[in-house]
This record gives structure tokens, sequence and C-alpha cells, in this order.
């Protein structure tokens, strides 16, 4: 039985979009679907309306009726400032601004590895570690997770800040088999984050049950996300195909992987 | 084959006295049971001697001769002040007492996530966290974690302190898919606890390997204890049973659930 | 000006309690004074009400009309269990839930260093520091910061726990030359208390600007307490007078001082 | 003698930018001064240039050729979104973005005390508490010390964060007994993030050395910043003047005063 | 496919050497050997270089050629303390520096429980816990953990510290029901040691995947061990051989076992 | 009054041994020196015992009859990896061996900011900061901390450990106005840590009221230690004199200054 009579999904043409709009549809009487780029028609119990997430009165018109947001639109890489700040920066504002005056209670969004990416891998890091971003693509990113803490402790809107490792269909360098998270893993995670009963402001690092991993989800077991894959199954492929990293190398040392390397966007 | 001569269960006519009755029965050559309520004739391997948990002087002839003692009486929710005072905090130090005039080296009492109830889901606790009460019920168990605490220092008699969630046969809200503790996962930690080569003062969390916890039984893990059960397999029944709170309700927000909604037991 | 109508100190007969009547007497229009010893004639702007602490209709009566109560009354050093009851549990309780009844929004409490006696002196504690009580005198007053935490959570009624050091006229001992606390210090802290714009539920050490101590006040300068003596003006008069102790005697390791060796109060 | 060559000081027309065109003028050869608001004539020693912080190109001619940058421009207090990401983010993008383009290697931020306002008074948080805005303006604060983080570890480029409290002439309210910093201990405080020899990325609290205060700067002793001013002297006027708060107020209970209480800016 | 050209085992012919010499045989093209004891003739693909650890220009040589170096001679247990001083002392800097000018990146080395063996049971440690030995031996262990910090962060060698618990083919009494680990597991970490891409300077625990115990490997998950055995399935038996400890005894106690109770080796 | 008998300062003839021999003479009615270099003829109350820290038999001479021991005798700087093994490690060894032997029962060791010295300025430390050693003298340093530890525990020798800064007559670089350490204040800290009552295994940063510092002493305040000097009367004439560094040039980033870009004592 649906949980949510209308749930907003941003993003969802993009590469995890897809994959929610598919997974999070056992949970909606109507999936309302947004993104700036085509977003095919609606199937049955879909709702299609592209948008700007840069575009305020637009992004009223997409909230408008939803129950909570899936908040999954902006920039998914290292982008020059100009685009981080109107999709990622201004989106991200949008869309909290849109869900108050809209009555919306709770958002799940797409934060990422790269607002801790200056964590080195054998150091660590827990949903307590303060931020440390490695690229302006970070740091909108943690401009999203303060943003979501200060509507939750004035406004009462719920929020689960996922930090997002590698989410890929397969591991596809030897960072993923610490770092990736399945397809299947990341609909678990969302649907959880939309369903545990009280979630206030909550970091999660979204990664799947992987041998090796840099970050500890054993501060939020109140989601309940139990995740069913591995990286393990693909470390012979894995391992076969790239070499080893140097250590020496900040894209190995530390957690954001290349991020750590690159120079500014506009270099 | 038996590992202590006598052992004391209090409360051993409550719910789950009566679950560890029959527990505990492999642990000890003789099961001392005792309770203000009825327990029934003295199986074969038992002892009934009835007290009241308030009157030292029967405490002391209850706990005489006792290798260790399982102390599970008193009042089992939130009650009048003269109710909590008089069964769990003098009782708690009749026990206490009793045991370090007859020589008892180790204590396990039925502490309570009503220690720490107002703590929020997200926020979390592990066994350092400091007393968050919710009740004067609450209260009381801080207490005697306190006094175990000064007894443990001051006389070196060992203390396991169960904070226990919620102990039933069955979940039978959305919050105990998070708190509830299996009876069988009450007797292995209970047996662990007593069995424990060395425990000094430990505080342990009573749940089953749920897949939802509020709590981190991590820094107890010299305890041994790897509960079987879990609340997951009831999952469907219960979600069916129960609609969802709402996390703007304390009794939703807090570990502690509907006690950090009741007022004063005399209101 | 007076910043309260009616004041209630208990406990005012005591050697502190004679101390804050003198002292707190600018704060309010009148001064209520109770205790079960003889409190002498009302002076001008004080109120005599004789009370025992374990009395409850009695203390309804000695609480009703006041806007905040300084609770110093109960047993002030380690006492046979039923005396630490009655004065001290059950006078806690008592004082705490008729403020709740009548409407008082705030409570200075007297607790004490044997709340955390058994911190060693080189470990040190602060204010988060769990409860290490070192006697029955130690647990009473755990038990009453772990109340007035439930009457904050539950009920908004501020509370500061004072855990008093050595509140003497002079230091007498060269433990003293790190716990003294000055009587014009003691003035000044529970006047800090009872002003202090907000306090929640607050801890802090009563100790005045000792050279030597063992705990810190550095996480509660929202008080503004700044203690203005120091026990090291009495330093050669003490070292003089007392004999150096030997570190292995726990009376000298732990910062409770002789209450560590102390035994059980029947023994 | 002069340490800079060149410094820059943005938002040089503001309340305190005033204070740093007159308080740091002994530090640099030549004071760059710039603001959207009327700077008057340059004195001498002085350059002026107008900018909007906004507008990136006029940014890096007004960053060219400094040593340092003192970035106190942008919004003063809570104001509209557009408002805020205007001078703020984008502003504090552009600063960082041309210093670095230019070379300098040293920059101090005004932030606030709004980034962690939903602290509680008797909570507390020293430099490591992650961020708790309380306002559009907090967030914005946040995200600038997020930005410098990300400059720093990678591009090398030092900054210190200052967590201005309440700095005025005077203190005027009860709050600011707590959180006032004098114009003097400012311009230390700058003075010492701009000369002490390394400090990487450091966060420190603007504030006097008042008797009452929320926040710790324990751990940042190596920028040598000794306030000499303090909230005190004022306090009997203040008091005189206000009437007490009520602590169940979030505006007296919250670092960030009445930051906590304000609505959204457009409501 | 062998991931090194020469790998270079120290104290091969000891008892875990042994089971390193067959265990790390696949990771290398040339394992090159080296003991003061009797290595026996040299397999395939062996080098076997007798040597003495405190003899600096033999342990140069033995060190020449080698990619990374497992260093597991020295004295196994406590010894006098010119044996611990020539064998694990001097031992332990001629390999490090051996290492450094040679031009080896990685070196891991069996450190022990007993360089925190003070640790209580019920107290607990994770991987930041600081040094509390219990014998000369512990302290020589201490000494090359905080050396190897050093190499670490002056010379950029890289360094797992493996803090072995009990490394036996099976459990021999209760303690090892917490501590044990198996020959399996050993390999495995070593080799995950080796082979992780990135590991600075981590310390870790040598344990089994144990139903009981004192240890949390939670912070150091980017190494990717993952225990495969555990004590458990030898509780019977050795449950049935070994008579329960007392608590109070410090062997008992405290998680170094019968170290915290052995006097001075000279003694 | 004399406090000891006899009190041993070893390497008397040091640059702080001759400090220490004039400063604590009021402490003890016989002053016994030792050092390897020339001591120059005994002073009244004194007794002039040559000996080499490494020789074990003449250091057992030298204890004897001693009621505590002030070491301050080994290398003073890095130094080739044999002298500081024979003078720091054998020598520290030495000490406390000798001690435990003849029944001395507290020790003040001169430990360095090279124990902790790869801490960066603006990170800071405080005394539970674990080692980062710097340099293998700074390894030394670490190693007889650790090994007067296992002293304390296992054999009730308490040792406080002064990790000195920089302790010169005058500051005379700018690294030294936050680490520089007076004579005076030298004198004081040692005599409060040999009389001080209690102090088990305590470690104190050896510094003066420096308006600037790397360290803090806060959770040492038992010791009683209040420094009466400070760097900052001298920062006039040392800025004058030496040029500011470069933050980037590990010598000013870290704590521990120059010996974090010495290269290996044998390059």
């Amino acid at each position: 039985m649906a949980r949510f009579e209308r749930l907003l999904i941003t993003g969802a043409a993009g590469a995890l979009g897809s994959v929610l709009r598919e997974g999070l549809a056992p949970l909606a009487t109507t999936l309302r679907l947004t993104d700036r780029a085509d977003l095919a028609a609606a199937g049955p119990h879909e709702e299609v309306m592209p948008a700007e997430l840069g575009d305020f009165d637009r992004i009223m018109e997409v909230v408008a009726g939803c129950d909570a947001v899936v908040h999954f639109g902006a920039a998914p890489v290292e982008r020059p400032w100009e685009e981080i700040l109107e999709s990622s920066i201004k989106g991200g504002y949008n869309v909290y601004e849109a869900a108050r005056r809209h009555g919306v209670k709770r958002i799940v969004y797409a934060s990422s590895i790269h607002a801790v990416g200056y964590v080195r891998r054998e150091e660590g890091a827990d949903t307590d570690t303060p931020h440390r971003p490695d690229t302006l693509y970070g740091v909108s990113k943690c401009f999203v997770e303060d943003l979501a803490k200060m509507y939750w402790h004035k406004f009462g809107i719920e929020s689960a800040l996922l930090r997002i490792n590698s989410c890929f269909p397969e591991p596809v360098d030897r960072r993923h088999l610490a770092t990736w998270m399945s397809h299947r893993d990341l609909v678990q995670l969302v649907t959880r984050c939309l369903t545990a009963e009280s979630i206030g402001h909550t970091v999660v690092y979204g990664i799947s049950d992987n041998r090796e991993r840099f970050f500890s989800n054993e501060k939020v077991r109140h989601l309940g996300y139990v995740p069913q894959d591995s990286a393990e199954v693909h470390r012979a492929r894995v391992e076969a195909a790239c070499a080893p990293g140097d250590p020496a190398d900040p894209a190995v040392a530390f957690a954001g992987g290349v991020f750590c390397t690159m120079g500014h966007p506009d270099d």
C-alpha cells in the first residue's frame, strides 16, 4: 500500500533519478517527476513536470501538492561555479523554501562523499564529522546540508542527507571497492529515509555492505538501513583491470578520490 | 553443569521474571525465587521465598546463601512516587546492601530504556551516554545504576545494568520494530552477564538484532551478547496494524516513546 | 532591586543555609526559610516555616507562593540509609514535585563533589562527566541531579546542580587547597544561578579560584560565575598544620577524599 | 613597521569595516577599501575602490595587488534570499576565487554567531562544534566557512573565520552581557589573525572577556587573542534598562537570540 | 599474480612467521625470510638470510631489494630488558631505518595487545586509545608504534601496527575466547595491510570474529579486514578444561591477562 | 622546611639541570646531582655523583637512598640513534628500574614538545593527545612516557612527564613567543610535580603564561601549576630581530618547529 499520496523526485532524468523513478514507485499513489532534461512520457501513476531548479516560481508549482521530496537534482560532478550556484545552491534553496510554503514535512537529499572528501582513508569519518569539502561541488553539498539543518530547527522540516559515495551499476575502479553503492541499496536507503518514523536531521553515508569502507553509519541505525550488496563480488574483475594506486597520490590517500586532485573548474 | 550453587531471581513472578525462571534454570543447582505476587509451587531445583522488596530484614533472608542475584523486581512501569520509592528505590538499596552483607559478588539488574528516554531517535546513544530519564520510573532506574556504581567502586560488587528496551513475546507497535527484545535474547543476555569472566560496572542495552535501533552496544562486546532474534520478521504484521506516527509527537521523536508524553502519575 | 518576590531557602539553619540566608537577602522582597532545626526568629523581609523535608504536605505549604527555590536541605554528610532516604531522596522529590505543582520555574540544588567522588585527582572531570558516587550520600546527590533532569525535560523546570566541593570558612586540610569554596563565592554562585537568564539543566562545580583544582567549569561559562577567593592564601598555614598525604591512600588519590575510604554507614 | 604592502578591507563602509579602517591602518603601507556604500575620500595610505561583491570582474580588480584580505562585506543581518545570495554567497565565492587567482595567501572573514545560533546557552560550543545556523544569514556564513576550508585544503589559502557575537560600541541588552565584543577587541582579533605565523583554517569566536559567555576559544590559543574589554562594566546600566527574559523563549534559550525566533524573511 | 617483487618477513622462523611464510607466498615473486633461528632450506620462490635484528649492517643487507617488510621478529613475550632492548627496540629501529635507506614504502609490524594491556575488559578500547603497556615487552611495542608514526610523518613510510591478541592454532584458556586470532585470519589481515591502497599509520587489533571481544576495529574498516574464524566453536572444550577466573584477579580484569600480574623479569 | 631527605637530579650539569640545582635546593635536605659532564664541586647540602645514564650499576648507586628523582639527563636535542639509545632509552629504563628497586615513589621527567611535534599549530593538543613524535629524540621521549605509565600501573611509581616546550633564559625566535618557558616557571612546575599530593601518571606541557600557545594544560589543574612569566614582554625585541615565517614551511606549521624539517641524523 502506498505510503505517500504524491511523492516528488527532482533530477528524475539523471542516472540515480531514473533508478529511483522505478524503485520508489511502490511508495506513492502518484510519483511526480521533474528535471531539466527529457523525462520521456509519464507512466501509470506518474506525473512529469519539467523544470529548472533555479526557477523558484516553477519549483513552487512542482512542489505543490506533494507529501515529500526526494531531491536528487543538481550538477552531479564538479562544474563551473555559475552552474553549481544555479542548480545546486539556488536549486537547493528553492526546493526547501517551496517545501516550507507548501507544508512538506520531509526531504531526502542527495548529498555526497565530496562534502567530506578531504578525509584521509585511514582517518575515516562518521556521521558527526564536520565538513571537509573537496570541490565547489562538495561545498554546495555542505550548503544544502546546513540549509536543511536550519529548516529543521526553525521550521520542523525533517531531512535525510545522503552522502552518496559511488553509486553506479558496478564498481569500476579500486576505490569503488570501498565506496560503491548498488542501485538496489540506494533504493532501500531512500525508502528507509522516507518511511522511518522520525529522522530529524540525519546524515547517512550511501554505501553498500563493502568489505572495505571509509565511513561509519554506526550512529544512524535508527534508519534501519541494512545494505544487501557488496563491492566484494566485483573485486577480481576490478583488480585485474586497474593497477594499484600510489598512496602518496591525494586521489588515493583521500576519500574524495580524483576530486581531491582537480584544480578549480575554470583552470 | 550448573555455574551457581544458588541463584536468586527477584520479581520472579513478573512477565520477565517468569521467562528467567525457566531460562536460567540450567545455570544453578538451586534457583531461589522471590516476589510479592504468587510464585506458585517451587519446582525441582527451585526455592520460593515470598518477600516485599521494601522489607530489608526479609530481603536479608532472601539473599542469604546466594551466589549471585538477578534483580528484576520493582514496579515495571510508571507508578505513583510512593510505589516507585518503595519497590524500586528502597528495594534496590535493600538488594545491594543485603548482597554486600552476604558476600554476593555479582548482580544483574533490570534497568530500562527509560533511564535515557529523552534521547532523540536520530541522536542515539551508547553505553556511556549520561542519564536522561523520562519518568519517575526512569529516575529510579538511574538511581540503581548509580548505586551499583558505588557498590562496585567501594565494595567490589560487579553489576550489569540492562537497559531493557521492549521485552515482549512479540513487537506490538512500530516503535517496537527498533526496541523489541525477544525472551530468548533476554535469557541469553542475562546468562552472559552472569557468566562473563569480568564485568565491573557494565551498562548494556537490552535489544534484539533489529534492523532499526536507537542504541549501540558496540562498547560492551566483552559480554559476548549476540542477539539471535529480530523484530524484522514481525514488520509486515505490525505495519499493517499500526498507522505511522507523527515525528513531531514526542512519543515518536524520543526513544522513550509514550513515557515522554506522560504527565506526572498523580495528575 | 529585588529580583524575586519570595525566594525559598531549604536547610536554612545549616552551615551553608545560614550563609545564604544572609547572602541572598538582596535578591528577594521576602526570603522564606525552612529547616527542621531551629531557625531563630524571622528578621525583616524573612518568613520562617519549620518543616521536615520528608513531609510532602508540609513542603507543599512551604513552597507555595515562592518564585524560586534554593534547595540546600538534607543530610550534609554520609548518614545511615534511612536518613539519606528521608531527607535527601524523599526530600528532593518533595521539593521538585511541590515546585511543579506551584509553578516554580527554577531550583538551585546543593549537589556535591561526592556525586563524582571516585574520580582520580589527576584524571579530573568536567560538567559532562558521568556520575561516580562515593557514598550513599553521593548516590542521593546523583538521584536529585537525575530527578532535576527529568523535571527539566518533561516539565520545563530549570535547575542548577551545584557540586559543592568543600565550603567552609577556611580550608582546613591539604585537600581543601584544591577543593575549597569560600562563603563569598558560594553566595555569588547561587546568585548567578538564580539570575542567569537561561540555565536549563546545568551542573557546575562549587569551588573558589584555587591554584590547584580537580574539576573544570569551562563548559558552564554561561553562568558568569567568576570566583573571587582562593585557597592559596591559606596554603602556608594548612601545609604547616597537616602532614602530606600518601598518594596510595584512596582518601588522597580520589577527589572524594575520606568519603572514598569510609565503609558502609552501618558498619 | 607595516606588515603588509597592501591590505584589502571589504565592507569598509560598514559599522565594523569603519572600525577596521582605522584600527588596521598601522598594519599596511596601503589600505585598500571597498564597499558598495559611500566610503568618503581616501585618507593618507588609503585607496578607495567601490564595488559590488557580486560582480566577479570588479572583485578581481579590487583584490589585485593585495597581500591579504579582511572580508567583512555582505548583508550584516537576516535579509531576503536574493540579497543573501548576491552579497554573501556569490560575494564570498568571488573574494576567495579572486584571492586564489591573485596569489593572496590569507583571508580573515566576518562569520557570525548565527552559524551556530541554535546552540543552547547552557550547552555551549567550542570551535569544533558543527554548524547549527539560525537564519539564511547564518547559512551563508556556514557556506563561506566551508568554502574557506576547501580553499585551504586544495589551494593552501589560510583563513580565520571569526564567529563574531555582538560587536557594538556598547552592550545594549542582557544577552549582550555574554555576547558583546568591543571594537578594540575586534581590532586586536583581526590583527592577530593577520599576523599569527600559521593559522591554516581557524574558527574563532569574536567575544570580549565577558564574565558570561556561551562559547570557548580554548582550542585557538595559537592566535594569541587576549581580549581586553568586558561587558561586565556595562552590567548595571543594561540590567536597569532591560527586563529579564523568559528562559522558555527561544530568543533567550538559544545563543542566536532573536534570530532564532525570526520566521523566513519573506513572511 | 604476485603483488610484490620481493617481500621480506622477519622472525620468519617463529610461530607466526612460519604461518606467514606459507600464507603470504602468493603475494610475492620472491619471499625473503630472515630470523636468528634456523629457517631450514629455502623453498621455491624463497630466499633465506639469517640475521640478528640488532645488527644494523646485516639488516641493511636483508632489507636491500625488498618492496615491503612484514616485521614479526623480536622477543615474543616478556623477557629481560637487555633482550627486549636488543631484539625489539634496536631491531625495530634497524628495520625502519634500513627500510628508509632502501626506499621501502610500507611495513606491517607485529605489535601486541600488551601495548594496551592495562585496559580493563569492560572499559574496552579502540584504535585511538592511548598506550597502556603492561610489561617491558608491551613498552617495546609502543616504541615501535611511535617510531612508525615518526617515519610516516617525516619520511612517508606507511605502517600497519597489528595489536595481535592471542594468535594460536586454537584457544587454550577462557580469556582466549575473547582474544583468539586464527592463523587464517592473521594471514588475511597481513595480506590486507600489504595490499590496501592507502594505510598511512594504521593501528588494528588482531582478533578473529569472536563473540566476546575487548577491542573495536570499527575505525579501521578501510583495511577491509573481515575475520572468518571465531573462538566460539572452541567454547565448550575450553570451558570444560578451564575453571572460571576471579574477576578480582588483575589477570582476569585486564585485557593483558597474566602479563598484568607478572613482576619485573629480573625479579 | 625541606620536603625530601635526598632528592636526585640527573642531567644536573645541563642547561636546565643547572637551573634546577639552584631552584630545587629548598626542597631537600640533600640534593644529589649526577651527570656525565663536570658538575663542579658540591655545594652545601649537595652530593655530586658523576655517572653515565647508560650504566645500570652506576645508576643503581646514584639512585640509592633518594626519595624522589628529577630525571633531566639525556641527549637534549636530535642526535644519532646510538646516542639517543644510550642516554635516553637505556638511561630512561635504568632510572626507572633503579627507582623501583630502591623504593622511590615519584619521578619527574623532562619529556618534550617533540613527543607531539607533528601537531599543527592551529590543531593544538591537550594532555590526552596521542604521541606524534617528530624525531628520534621525540620517539625516545614517547618511550619514557610509556615506560612511566607501565611503572605506574604495575609498580605504583608516580610520574610527571613534562613536555617542555622551549625553556631558555629568553625567547629567541617568533615560535618561542608561543613555546617559551622561563626558568622560574620551570622551577615552579617541577616543584609542584614533586609536592602535589597525588599525581599518578600526569602529562603536562612546560610553557609559561604566553599569549600565544599551542597546548592546553586545562586537564592538569590538579598540579596547581600557575606560570608567572610570559613571552609577551619579549615580543617587540623578537619580532624586530626575526622575519615572519612562511606558514607553508613545516617548521612554522607544526608545533615541533625545525625538528619537523630535519632529516635523519645520519643524513
